[in-house]
């Protein structure tokens, strides 16, 4: 369209054209139209928790004496990866400093991982629905994402180890696992995560997991980290970020760790372009290793309230399901709807009960397999008690009255 | 080797294996092997300035009353880029909010450019030497840098037209510019730009611009931005940083700025999938804009100091050459060595003058071309008169006694 009236245009890439736009953010514009129109939107498409940042992290950024705001080491300050060691040793991992890349958020993390460990045109096995921005960072490293399916009957337990097997081709070189799980909150067992150290040892596979929610979770289960499955060390990367243990998404604070030195060496050269992760956001990581424990328990039980109220809303309105997530702060539910995209764009465009409504993230952008998720939606339960009441009683009269609504 | 020793692991990719590593960078463990002897090594080998980062900038930083350190909008924070664009129209560049995409530094608005723009395999047409960090992004983005040759006998000006029309295949889609430049602190002019923007017309290319070091240019000469070129205007994209202008490199905030609407919806694309730049950088970016015009005066005037040292005492030294950049922080210097690499670990290992030594970046690393740069090196002249004239003491001595020197 625009090479017709521009002459001298070169065309956009095609990776850039094949690169889906975010589930999570691509329905922004209609939420800043509906409270252009006066209606307060209940943000449960995003995980932004409402939860606020430790005193002590803050109070340390507003105590900074730093005179020139330098780069930092590419790796990341010292003395912070430092402090990380000790948080992992806490959490039971035991890893040491140059293991470490700290990152710009976790997201930097993954696009380093992919770059070290992959060449385009290579793919990656991840369960789906799967965290949709998996697919910019691939599409940006050229690798390919295979889809293997979770349903959402099973509770989006890990699928069999036939489906993992039937998926692998020689052009498999990974698999990735995020754990507890974004989208579906599903918190993954030892049992399951030794089924997948053995495909992974038997088809030399390197294996990426993404243990942002670690601390997130629920009703007594403990967390499995990958760094402790035992006998593939050097094929493992572990993915992190400080956004959410410490509901401080905005300081853009990762780390990526891994035992094997070629990863770490290679992912490093990648970390030297970009000269350094941000500066206020590695002070802030360094001192938020020292929040108190209670500032978690805290936050958990605040959690646990609010996973409750929305899984057992959801499951007392007609035609709707929600499994019972056992981490994280996501859950994904089935509705009576036509076709989620619609529904959520509907729920912003036009709808609103008593002046209010509800904003979720289509479940289609967080599966690969075109026509899986059209009638579920991600919800983010990171808004507090009243407001989440409300929302879904938002979903709940604006499924009554939603003309795509299926009979069932 | 590691694949002797362990039987299950996957091999590192080839483009991590292709991707250089810094030649700022990858002498760093010699100059902290240096300061475990106890030498003071002058780093001239990185530009990182020892300038103090604006009293108003930091002092916004400690007064921050943030509850929650929240993402922003994936393309930076609006009251931000409304800030950046009266920054701009003060610079002489009419551009607007919706035209910008706050990136974590320039290096990911590089990065971001590439990925939106270039295909795997597409050729980028860079003048060398050129700022060796552009290769890490076009290894990631599988982009291949042609070089074109500027010499140290002409400053580093512009190629020829001829050498451009040369370079280009089917496969070129961009030229890539830094202006001044960084390593070699060339400024174009006004014509030069207009040459380059008849072959971006004549050619259909996309023209990425670096305009990083904008500010630092001296003598009373101008800055050209690329903005201002008129007729290309959907070529282009300007890259930025306010790493160097108000000495803020650890806040890693920049901007990719294009008014070709299909490059930034698609960059965003891209932006959106690692969620947000980091808030307290665009905290800092947005109150540097009003910061007194006379810090930027100030700064200014002491590196035309610094740069008057550097180049006097080297064209002073036996052998040696160094042109009067009119821009940036750098100045690339010719030496009578065998090898700037050799030469440059040879001051960190081997050497040292009154308890002292000083760090180069080797110029080979900014070259494409093999074999090129072998008897210069790249200096950053961005430490304090004082500093500098016992740097520049230390490699006169240090070129009197190296082995390697070449006969005159």
């Amino acid at each position: 369209m625009f090479s017709q009236i521009y002459h001298f245009m070169p065309t956009i890439s095609l990776r850039g054209q094949a690169c889906p736009p975010s589930p999570i953010r691509k329905l922004v514009p209609y939420s800043d139209e509906a409270k252009l129109k006066g209606i307060t939107v209940y943000h449960l498409n995003i995980g932004q928790p409402d939860i606020e940042t430790p005193a002590n992290v803050l109070e340390k950024i507003r105590n900074t004496d730093l005179k020139v705001i330098e780069y930092s080491h590419s790796a990341g300050i010292l003395s912070y990866r430092k402090k990380l060691a000790e948080y992992y040793l806490q959490a039971g991992i035991s890893v040491t400093p140059d293991q470490m890349i700290v990152t710009t958020g976790g997201s930097e993390g993954i696009l380093f991982t992919m770059l070290a460990c992959l060449n385009p045109g290579d793919e990656v096995i991840i369960p789906e629905p799967f965290y949709a921005n998996y697919n910019g960072f691939a599409v940006a490293a050229g690798v390919v994402v295979k889809p293997i399916p979770s349903y959402i009957d099973d509770g989006f337990a890990l699928p069999p180890i036939s489906a993992f097997e039937e998926a692998i081709t020689p052009k498999t070189k990974a698999i990735l696992l995020c754990n507890p799980n974004n989208p579906t909150g599903y918190l993954y067992s030892r049992e399951e995560l030794e089924f997948l150290r053995d495909i992974v040892k038997k088809h030399d596979l390197y294996f990426f997991v993404d243990e942002v929610y670690r601390e997130f979770c629920y009703d007594g289960h403990q967390h499995h980290s990958v760094m402790n499955l035992e006998g593939i060390d050097q094929n493992v990367v572990l993915l992190d970020s400080i956004s959410k243990r410490y509901s401080a998404c905005g300081v853009r604070i990762g780390v990526m760790i891994s035992k094997n030195k070629e990863i770490i060496a290679t992912a490093l050269k990648f970390a030297q372009a970009r000269l350094s992760p941000p500066t206020f956001g590695q002070i802030a990581g360094e001192e938020a290793v020292n929040t108190p424990e209670s500032y978690l328990v805290n936050v958990l039980e605040e959690y646990v309230r609010r996973r409750d109220i929305v899984v057992e809303s959801i499951n007392r309105m007609d035609g709707c399901y929600c499994p019972n997530p056992g981490g994280a702060f996501y859950a994904v539910a089935r509705l009576p709807v036509d076709d989620s995209d619609k529904f959520c764009q509907w729920l912003l465009e036009e709808f609103s009960y008593e002046g209010q409504t509800v904003m979720f993230a289509p479940a289609t952008g967080f599966y690969s397999t075109p026509g899986r998720g059209k009638d579920e939606v991600r919800i983010s339960y990171v808004l507090n008690v009243s407001d989440l009441k409300k929302a879904m009683k938002c979903l709940e009269e604006g499924l009554k009255v939603y003309p795509g609504r299926k009979k069932s």
